[in-house]
């Protein structure tokens, strides 16, 4: 019997573990070698220009089914410095690490070095004392937060405020930056907007494709949650769900960002995600014909737009194959149009992209 | 993840099983000591002045998870015979018996016997040779369907083109079938109405409540299935699912009939159903206070609408409980208004009719 | 063509203006000689134990379509006092006043004197200086808050906390408080319970029934609002939706609470909600029957219970007639089971309460 | 406020007025010139091998809000022949004439002419009287057919059953049949199937493009109706909704199939159909940036998958952008990428197939 929504808002309403509880929750597979992290590691609270106290932070990430998030006030920017004159610039993240703890949720301590461009925004993570960070000079701060360690991304290059035709340009501090390993990440998705000209440079620049939602109202309102939208991520490829196993692969620059229904990283990491998302299965030919059946099952919460780059057609389809989340569905493949023996299937993953303009493939054995 | 109804529905497109296929099969849990067949006893086909092929009810049926079906066809009105001369009123039987034969569903040889009031409309089941039954007079045609062991049932008696008021009367007629044992049940919900008089009449003469769907279009249109409605069917208690238990069970008068939101039936059937589909749980007082907190689960696809009768206020509750499809809730009870120990928790079940407005009950020992 | 809700998002994601934006927003009717504002007034921030800025306080209440807000920070309890040391009470009103600018929104200047029992909690309305409250003596609390003019209730007078069996107890403080004009209104509905003891006190001591959130974290979390639940509101009759004139409403007493399903209120206020809530058309007999066809619409998001008290069935219905927020049915009355010129159609609410274990009732004539 | 589905369910069944009365119609807008008739011209009822009889084809279209349907009984497959043995094949036309006499729906006179390959099937519509196209020779009964007039498409051209392969192949006996004026269209959609190939076929041999439901059981049930899912059809481009107009432009060419989510035709048609279905609206540039915003109007219930094939990036979209029914959607373009003035924003359309492997484009001027 089919159930309403607005049953489930009753079970829901009754027991307080609601259907957004469960269904909200983001779900990747883990890749060969590595669990799939969900991290979002740009966000405000009060303690610099956001709305809300650390612990509805704590609160929304779990709600999303997140492993890790990083609470990274600006330090040059407090509007609420009057309200909230707090001298310890740490103190979101020991409000944001208490709140977790009855949670297996991750606090990285982190924070935003805010200056015009150049450089414009980073975050550092894995910082000890914030406070040590704040300096007159820009590259003062980066090599203070460096000198704790720390992992270091440009926040949104593309910002419209900051650059007006949202291509983002690596000026000579950024290449200064990123010679003197001070540079490690680059947001290719931020908030509401990506930008494929930001993962270019992170191929070319050997930087970590960096996705935040640098949220500052609520994640629900922002993202759109009630009507199935869903906060941007970063994929964290990761030895194990620790702090340590998340900065070292982020320094091996091993990630994905999330936007809506695209996903954005470098080639080897997309590869290994699609390995993951996609499960192929022969189910055999339809009766005495040619037609091959195959199978295409995804186990994760990103759809999947795939363009057929074969030389067979479908018989349900056109040349678009659209694998919605967390679902699967049957492809029948004309396989007289050429040989199966020689030639695969094979897609471009139009919702992948590997580069501007570039997108991951994936090919399909039909022997 | 939250996943659409359009993603439902590209599955189901896929793999040709989809939500409806699944989620309008309707449910309800067995009884003590008997097994609660889901029964539409009331169909037509192009065999008489429905709309579809036996193939068609069939199908319906399956989808709807029904355990069985009786195509009952009118003797004596057949529109479509210039078009269906057949002469062998099994006909139709015989189709639908074929059709099934994939599916766990039993079909029961049935006809309609359809007289102007009275006696106006009846049902025979169970029958052998509908050709039989074919007869000048109306009462040597009960005889002729009883003569072949069958269980007969009044048609909609309060059929407003039939009974302007709506209001069944008990003719001699119909007296004088019930006193020779040819008349065994009474339907109190008939497509899209039901009749508390009806029930009153299966009450005061020992008849057998019935509810039936009286299909002559499409179940899926006529009941909006696809907005969540489902077709009125008929519970019965049988010791087993066999054509012999649905028969020794309508005889005994073992059924309760599911109109819409309503549940129709005589009492210790609507006692056993309800004792079935509700279950109660202590969950213990809420910290040091004096409320008790009880889990009430529903596992049947019928809503129960609950009045509290009892001392006792709630918490989260008015004095109208309504407990959804195959949900459960929490109540919060104020124990202080009462005395706990000799005062259990009281309900009407104000959509479990009994009698011509009277009202199941339920109680909950809350020691 | 069906739309789905992951159209209904990429729609909203595209735009900002989304499905939730629209479909959330409360509607009540306006009832006759009043307009129905619908009001929060018992609402936390960070400046005394909420976890929000005061601006998402005002986002939340324009996406819910509330006439007026009242942001009522505790005077005695601080626990962000550490992080925010400022001096002045009054700060969240200015600058959730700053925050409505650009919105058709009332914020009315209140505060929460926080005492145990008795008198537990109370809320101040309409009180211009928040520090001058600030007293060790409840009393002198009191006295300062209405010499300020102000409009005060008793917050939860069941809550658990305070009050283990949630059985209000009227104080000798309290009947000081009322004898001496301090005390005007009580909360019948608070965050996510109800008491039916609470507005019993209403009526017998002629307080205002107030129904409030009391919302700490996030009104969606807490409410369930993705899954089509509400937060508590106050329904306020006032003569124009300003602040005096909901003053004027309160002191006078016009109030409903609605509480998720459950509509708490006095017998007057009730009966002119239900008037504007419930219309009636009579469409006339079916064809040349005695079957009367009533439409009844209900002009509001409020599902109403109503149980048929009259003598007459219904051919569609049980004795529980639910109409579903925004919507209309249609009633098929078997009149013959009376007199229509002298027996009208009457119904009780059941989901209206009046006092405790009392309902309001409708009546339809059908002559 | 929020309606569940639920609502919907209660309002259609108190009103025999449904949410899939209303939302199940299919909308495409009139095309430059033309009104674009939603047709399906292929269909069976009991008359041949279907399950139904003719009045439930009449109301399955009218819920899908078509123009015209023709019901085409086999000539020599009549496996109901033992129950309906009705000589004149002109039966199950009158019929469905009859039925669709309330409702603005156009019947047209059709029947399919069933061989094995070659030539396999095909339908004949606006036919006089099928009696007469009953011969022994195939092509005897493509000439009487014609001599009616007829208008004569090739059926499932790439039906498994008859063609393994599923690559249509075009026998001498078809030649000869377009040679003669004796073969006017082809199906490049049947049921649940389409054929890139058969596309071609109708290209190259100026054959008119055909999509139709072939349906045999019920419409909701084979095409996932209460899952999103609709029956095939095909736009017709004709002067007026009147059976000459149908005729003409059927003769003429002017058609688009519909299936699922993918849409074929020939270049220009399909071309008319996007101009039609795509608006689009410059907005402006976000504030002083170069980030050119457009609005995309969707006006059909077709969703479209477009490829950006220009030199532009979008800020919230990657490669594909995909329009869902009846929507809007904003793009933000990045305009710096390129230049305006000379090179528009092109888009591929991937779920618009004019040719094997070939899709229609489209183009935005942005100056």
């Amino acid at each position: 019997m089919r159930k309403s929504n607005l049953l489930i808002a009753f079970i829901g309403l009754a027991y307080g573990l609601t259907a957004q509880d469960t269904d909200r929750k983001i779900n990747f597979p883990d890749v060969e070698g590595y669990k799939s992290l969900k991290c979002d590691l740009h966000i405000h609270t009060v303690f610099s220009d956001g709305s809300v106290w650390p612990n509805i932070r704590v609160e929304e990430a779990v709600r999303d089914g997140l492993d890790a998030i990083a609470l990274t006030e600006h330090i040059e920017y407090q509007p609420h410095k009057d309200d909230i004159p707090h001298p310890d610039r740490n103190r979101s993240y020991h409000l944001a690490l208490e709140a977790a703890k009855p949670h297996d949720l991750l606090v990285i301590h982190g924070t935003e070095i805010t200056r015009s461009m150049p450089p414009g925004h980073a975050n550092a993570l894995f910082v000890k004392d914030v406070n040590a960070i704040k300096k007159e000079d820009a590259m003062d701060a980066y090599k203070a937060a460096r000198a704790q360690g720390a992992y270091i991304f440009w926040n949104h290059p593309d910002w419209i405020r900051q650059q007006k035709d949202a291509l983002p340009v690596l000026s000579d501090f950024h290449k200064q930056l990123i010679a003197n390993d001070l540079l490690h990440g680059i947001e290719v998705v931020n908030d509401l907007s990506m930008s494929e000209a930001a993962l270019q440079l992170a191929v070319d620049h050997n930087l970590t494709a960096m996705g935040t939602s640098d949220i500052h109202g609520l994640v629900d309102y922002e993202f759109e949650v009630a009507n199935g939208g869903h906060r941007p991520i970063c994929l964290v490829f990761a030895k194990e769900k620790t702090e340590e196993a998340i900065k070292e692969a982020l320094f091996a620059g091993r990630t994905v960002a999330w936007f809506r229904q695209t996903l954005l990283g470098k080639k080897e990491n997309m590869k290994a995600l699609l390995d993951a998302c996609l499960k192929t299965k022969i189910k055999g030919y339809e009766g005495d014909t040619s037609i091959l059946e195959i199978e295409l099952r995804n186990n994760s919460d990103a759809a999947f737009i795939l363009e057929n780059t074969s030389v067979y057609d479908f018989r349900q389809h056109g040349k678009i194959i659209e694998v919605e989340p967390q679902s699967k569905i049957l492809i029948q493949v004309v396989t007289a149009r050429g040989n199966i023996d020689t030639q695969p299937l094979t897609f471009k993953v139009l919702n992948a992209i590997i580069n501007h303009k570039e997108f991951a493939e994936i090919s399909i054995d039909l022997k």
